[in-house]
């Protein structure tokens, strides 16, 4: 697609390769610096993935330690551990002194465990402790993904206070719309609303304008927990607590959407058998890697499948239009399925579907398989009555795909919900075997009813 | 999944159904309360789906303006209908006071168009002339998903002028966080962080704190876009604006992950053939509606394929192990064409990828293709050849899996991009069109194979 200039801002990546090279040969720091105006640092970093090391190296020494800063947290993996190999310790942390704790720690935890501790034991030591504090937890955790930049007040404070000290902080804050209330133990209280504290006489206390929060997540809980919440209850902001209920860090909804890209694009990729590091522009090695394991798995199934018409062979030898009506049967149940699949993989994704509570919905799913497979079943006996002028061919082709078509809604109905209770990835795992089921279920009952019958349709 | 009570909040749905209808029973006002205090009215809503009409009308009659007005938003589309039908035009639009003007245009968007228009008549004019703006665009535009509830001044003031506006309005806005700063025609001049006015001096003028705003979007442009680039540069903001670049309202990251969620569960669905409306609670009726079609479409490509077969039924006939051995390499293309297909499919939805830039990387494809098709066809040779001792067999079905997977990678990868660049839903018809490829082209590539070296097969 074509973009047109729609925002104020626009980039093309060769020109901008065109103008880095050019500052670079230069060596022209005022046109770094103009660079750096001009074009928004996760573009740069873009263009800067396919800059050489040395070249990489003269640019980022033509830039303020800010500026820097600000490449860093948005490049990817990669370009950070090349980014970082550039700077002393002591430098580095002067780097970081400009970047969220949140990224910071993204950081560490990529870095190799040397230069880690090195870094961490060079640091202010309330900085390290809270970098140390959300390395603690695993990077698809709430704490993983929490800002650790809110503004917590204690309950005892009034509003002049309050607005004191919220001026001292503010700038170094990412959340500042709502200020978390906490006891001697930093056990979370409530929540006051900025507007509150802005509009409030000064003397009133701050435990006037509490409000509850009735929303909070454990630290160490899944991400897609916090995400689901956030979604469901369409909340601006979600604590994270300890085991004791100090407040540690807040998941906003800007956290979120990074947490939804990542797990919708990884049920999507897992659906089909891809690796979720699998990027549009991952080299050949890359994408070799991701694609040739869960094709080597099919294969196994397919052989499986494969293994069941071969059972049929003399069937087959004796009424060869099986073979080219077969692969209606069970491609009709695939996608029959794939229908049920779907539309369950994305209500768990939503937190909204378990197997627990919602298991009689396999009723609908039956009937629908019932209904579906007789219509498909009808059209498809009906065709191959006129082409084959046999009539068991079709009744035998009807009942088929009835049967097959209630296998098919069971299977994309409860094997998602099976591998969810059982905290496997069911994005990953329900395709396989549902394709497996309406397959060798598919191949198997078209032909055994057709060997049952033979006599008839010879 | 059992739910473990990690939250403070719990909320369990046939508990909370027996207390409605408890309180209903009883005509209970002090339960009705409790239960708004006591649940999020997202839950509650929930269970009013599940109550009758004159019962529901009865629990709404018992709550005051402002919990109705909370239910009222946060319900779907029928119980929304169904609870305006009790109000009349002057009650909805005290009710409508108490929720955000996006809200209500989307509600107002499903009302019958007699009564939208008496109730945009009996408004206030200003309130009217904001929802009239929404409405007028595409519920699926920025101008569709944005938030009006915004703080804007012009530049002229100083921060003390500022804040007094700022404590003044703050209570109805949604956003505080940024203020947008405009001309004297409402265009969009830059934005002001809320933390540099509250730590500046009171005379300094607000055109020292400025910042630019780099991105817009117009409001007829898809939220897709809008979501694209908040995405991508990890916006807390996006202002929408006209086409005289006045500033119309603000896209915020929390209506973003409303958006994400609609496109991506969109994806998943449309690549199975299910229609975007259905849910996993959906009726018999709306499912079999969502699906049937998709499947009578698949039907036909399903029957083109079966012809394919049908042409070599006397090839077949004579070396009956093919009917066996066929499904693999259709099978195991579908699945290669797949793997390329959702990688591309995620790279578009995120607006990385299109046509024009990147058609180059099918060379990749092509690559994969014939990788992954060498290694798939020579084990499957291998094993074709031990069980059926006929060299040639493997033979046929290497050549036939490395053809038929250079193809899927072609397929997979070409057709989203096409249909992308063509404006057409690439997630909704790449599947069919790339299942017909591989299953056409696989059949036809093995079994014709098989007919020219038939002499070596028998």
């Amino acid at each position: 697609m074509v973009q047109e200039h729609e925002y104020e801002y626009s980039y093309d990546y060769d020109q901008l390769l065109e103008e880095l090279k050019d500052v670079i040969f230069r060596g022209d720091e005022a046109g770094a610096r103009r660079i750096f105006d001009e074009y928004h640092s996760v573009d740069i970093d873009e263009v800067l993935e396919d800059v050489d090391p040395p070249d990489l190296k003269f640019f980022l020494f033509m830039l303020d330690f800010e500026s820097v800063a600000n490449l860093l947290e948005n490049a990817d993996e990669d370009l950070q551990l090349e980014m970082i190999r550039f700077y002393s310790d002591q430098e580095l942390i002067e780097i970081f002194t400009y970047m969220v704790n949140a990224d910071v720690a993204d950081l560490l935890g990529y870095v190799p465990t040397q230069r880690r501790k090195s870094l961490l034991n060079f640091m202010k030591k309330s900085d390290s402790n809270t970098l140390q504090m959300i390395l603690s937890y695993d990077e698809d955790s709430a704490g993983g993904v929490m800002t650790t930049e809110f503004i917590s007040l204690k309950e005892n404070l009034n509003v002049r206070e309050a607005l004191l000290k919220i001026k001292d902080i503010a700038p170094t804050t990412e959340i500042i719309e709502s200020i978390f209330i906490t006891d001697d133990y930093h056990r979370l209280q409530g929540v006051v609303d900025l507007r509150e504290i802005l509009v409030a006489p000064g003397y009133t206390p701050l435990s006037d304008l509490i409000e509850e929060v009735p929303f909070f997540v454990y630290a160490d809980e899944d991400q897609e927990e916090a995400a689901n919440l956030i979604y469901k209850y369409d909340l601006k902001y979600l604590p994270v607590v300890n085991k004791n209920r100090a407040i540690l860090g807040v998941i906003t909804s800007e956290d979120i959407i990074e947490v939804m890209d990542q797990e919708y694009s990884e049920d999507i990729l897992a659906m089909s058998g891809v690796s979720k590091d699998e990027e549009y522009d991952s080299n050949f090695l890359e994408s070799l890697k991701s694609r040739m394991p869960w094709l080597i798995v099919n294969l196994f199934t397919a052989f499986l499948a494969s293994f069941v018409v071969s059972m049929f062979e003399s069937t087959i030898s004796q009424v060869v239009a099986l073979a080219a009506a077969m692969p209606i049967v069970t491609g009709m149940g695939g996608n029959a399925g794939n229908q049920a699949l779907s539309v369950v993989l994305t209500s768990i994704a939503r937190g909204e579907m378990t197997l627990v509570d919602d298991w009689p919905l396999i009723i609908k799913e039956i009937v629908l398989g019932i209904f579906n497979g007789a219509v498909i079943g009808i059209l498809t006996g009906a065709i191959l009555f006129f082409r084959y002028h046999n009539i068991f061919l079709g009744l035998i082709i009807f009942a088929a795909m009835v049967l097959n078509m209630i296998i098919a809604g069971i299977a994309g109905f409860l094997l998602p919900l099976l591998f969810d209770h059982f905290k496997v990835d069911p994005a990953i795992s329900s395709p396989i075997f549902l394709t497996t089921c309406t397959d060798i279920f598919g191949f198997f009952i078209f032909l055994g009813l057709a060997s049952l019958l033979l006599d008839k349709l010879v």
